[in-house]
């Protein structure tokens, strides 16, 4: 198990099967930096184009085809004091035909990050907004693996290798399962924000570069179809497309599964816990494709005497 | 502000502009009964026909369109033992093409409510969920009120009038508020559930029939267009259409709207906070219509100074 | 076979259990007018308010749920020479975020329709497109019944009782099938249009009264999903929800359906043909409910040695 | 104007910016081949794996990023006897729920495509299309160039690139539009069909191996969104996209930029144009993306005086 300590020189703006930054064994931990969404680093210099410039790729020697890459995420801490949005939200979470009537002009809205208080206040533009101390709440937009059949997938979007999820879940604690599809596994993660509702429906999440710490270990022929996580509290299953209908269909549908096969529950127990108990997040909405998260938690599961085949 | 006891003696599977049952005057309240969703009553005697039969319309005095009709849900308690389910999640919540392999047929599941225990527990079929005691959490369906233009829409299905939503948060507590498009606004109630999941995935709720008490008031004059409502902890509002996408965004832009009349915020405030701090939760994913709300926690709306206008 | 001369005094704005305006036998015939989508007649006198109303309903007596109406459209023809569009096509064919740059303003755009000519000239506004005499094309916006357990829906939308459809294909000499659902069916036309492109993309089809002729006729124990036509080229199977997906789904499942039931094809036959030779119009796409049309020229079943089983 | 007999040995399944397979001069033409969705080529010999293997690239001398590659698709003849589909509608446009009866598995459909005759004739399974030959109609389901910012797309899918759009319109005779994102643009093609319906609702097209002929010319300086396509009849605008109703907002959007751009249209006249006389057609509702193609009749601008800019 070891750490590694890893400098990002280059930067990618698609997920695919790029040449690996960094050779690690399963269970080793790596502490790192991401950039922001536009490619600028913990001292606002400029590193990298857009959009969402990745770190990555992380090579995790003996992953193939088939198997499941784990990810831990152990600390997402923002490295530096800026951070940026846009100041409206985007046409498509609107009515057709709303016209915003605003009083002001915003191309980008500023925030100071305070780390050691926990906040994020907004600078600029002036409103009663300005000034306010905000909690912060540091999550990662994108994490995800080299798509399958070779395809390189714009960081833009999202897809069954992750990508862009903005989901707010995906923060420091949680343990995040991908697909592998190429040699290797070839991990990335950027997109840092600070603070951010459900959806990303304004497009940013107080955008901001990030310190990351995280491990990534590997479950040798396991197959999962979507991205999965786990935290203390929920099970939570990723489904990426447009319409949201659609995502919420391969999240619940990725969830039957995990419950089926992790936890032991025939089709007809999956259907009809689901029926009682599921919960369901709002992931990116911003994007070509929307995340829909499909969530149960583990305490029903305890109680019901379901436990991890694993466990 | 009178009590009224109310003993429906005929039910409606739309909501339109029907004959009123009980006419009562604003801030009365009332206690009454509902029939589940087949039309059974409490001694399981079937007293009405499908799709989810209505108790009501209520007429309040005074109500014409453009103004609003205030629902304060005070008690939803399930008046007999047995309950049902179908046992499978709807085919539009899968992924095309998903076979489900049951081990067993079940046409209906079969529940014992038990109020005072506070507990829902599958009695068939059999299977690892069978007398494992759930959590009673009661809740209306169907709140509504007779539509525009003198529509009279399916129960089976939601729209700005509200309808068959079946969002957990309309349970005992909530205020709800509705559009008054027809003289006296015409409410009803009706499809009582003792334990759903988000979205009724499975198109039941265990499905139970129920005494309701409630207050209906008025504020005369004001419009709004979508169904909203609030609890001690969050500002809600309701968007149904399908795909989920423009249910997003009715209820979003009804949440600017709210934002920006009752609390006093500019666009720009109203974008940017949303942006922030804006949840969504799903309602039915069932009907023609789904469901989603858009949510704002309360607390945000008071530590930024933000006040309703009234209050 | 008798023939009527029916002249509307009262309009009704949603299809519903209304009272019969007309009895007939089943394979009468009828002459009757349409007021615009406004409710202006071919005097240009206001008659009727908003949306699209509608002439009827027709009672055609011995019509019961599980039967089918036979529309047999004769005749659609203009009755004045002023009709009107709006100017713009609907934000929600446009990407989100489209921005119009008109030069200038337009609420309503004024057109010449000359029967004799056979022409629909722009009169207003002023611009290249003014003056030039277009194809008329008279077409019927919205033909349908009452819909099921006594919904009564707005002829802005559509469903499974027809409605609102706004397909081009709704035009003299198309013979249309509805499913009935209520006692005498209740027959309902408006909403007349003088061209149009597909989907009703700018909301209007050139708006403007009609004189219409038709016949109905009645096809006992005969029943049907989704409103069906045909011409002499093509059979037509119509499906109306959102999003376009939707309304594919439907109107292929139906078609599939007739391809069986009619044409006596297996269901893997009625696969295949389609896999081969389906083909689609868009109807209205302005509307809560969208159209497709789920096309199948009558030549390849002819060909392929298929024949109506009552041919 | 050089002519170029080009033998394929590469193929690829995405779309991206792979090395070059041949260099051209804008305006030269080829001679080559494509082999079929699985593969195999004029022999039946696997060449390739899946999904629609592509020929290609071409890199066109002098083509970057903003210019416009053209497309003219001069043959597209099928080199082999056999063609193939499956024997059933895709789940994803029939209605939720809908339960196929089947009466005899089938795993491959298998046709006779015999090009002197110019039919297509299935030869198993047994049944009554058996053995009657359906009109050859060959067209290309796949065309496109790199993606921008370095994207490897499926050639199962489509976007702004081209890719799998399975539209009928993209036969011998068709003059393509795309936008070029990388160097040389990088032209593939491949997915041959000899008689598909629209939308490719099996899922195949019969689907053969193919000769190709076509020339590549360049518009420098011209940028487009979305592919465009046009022929003696009609202009053609692609969207890509889930659901439907976002391919016709991208496709709607492109045709009213080229009506401006190069017919010279006020965006009012456009709207106003389009209001009366668009068209549509059904892509590809098969893949992860839908296609839809909005149309308009050059007679139609060609009689009201509107001409392109540079004709």
């Amino acid at each position: 198990m070891a750490h590694h300590e890893f400098s990002p020189t280059t930067y990618y703006n698609t997920m695919g099967t790029h040449p690996p930054a960094l050779h690690i064994e399963p269970g080793d931990s790596v502490s790192t930096t991401a950039v922001d969404a536009r490619g600028f680093d913990h001292e606002n210099v400029e590193r990298a184009g857009r959009p969402n410039p990745q770190t990555g790729p992380i090579y995790v020697n003996g992953a193939e085809a088939g198997d499941t890459l784990v990810l831990q995420l152990h600390a997402v801490v923002p490295n530096r004091r800026m951070g940026w949005t846009t100041g409206r939200l985007a046409p498509n979470v609107l009515d057709f035909g709303y016209e915003a009537n605003f009083s002001d002009e915003v191309e980008l809205a500023w925030w100071d990050v305070d780390v050691e208080a926990g906040t994020v206040t907004l600078t600029e533009p002036q409103n009663r907004l300005t000034g306010q101390p905000l909690p912060l709440k540091p999550m990662l937009g994108t994490v995800g693996v080299a798509p399958d059949i070779g395809e390189a997938i714009s960081t833009m979007t999202s897809a069954a290798h992750g990508g862009n999820m903005d989901y707010i879940g995906i923060k420091p604690g949680v343990t995040v399962y991908l697909p592998v599809f190429a040699d290797g596994g070839l991990f990335f993660l950027g997109d840092g924000h600070a603070l951010q509702g459900d959806g990303e429906m304004d497009g940013t999440g107080v955008e901001i570069s990030m310190d990351v710490r995280f491990s990534l270990d590997l479950i040798k022929g396991k197959t999962i179809g979507w991205p999965r996580a786990e935290d203390d509290t929920y099970l939570m299953a990723c489904g990426n497309h447009r319409p949201l209908d659609q995502a919420v269909q391969h999240a619940t549908t990725e969830m039957v599964s995990w419950l089926e096969t992790d936890y032991g529950l025939t089709t007809r127990e999956a259907h009809m816990l689901l029926g009682r108990f599921v919960e369901y997040d709002v992931g990116n909405m911003f994007d070509p494709a929307y995340t829909m998260v499909c969530k149960v938690k583990k305490a029903v599961l305890a109680e019901l005497g379901f436990a991890p085949s694993d466990g």
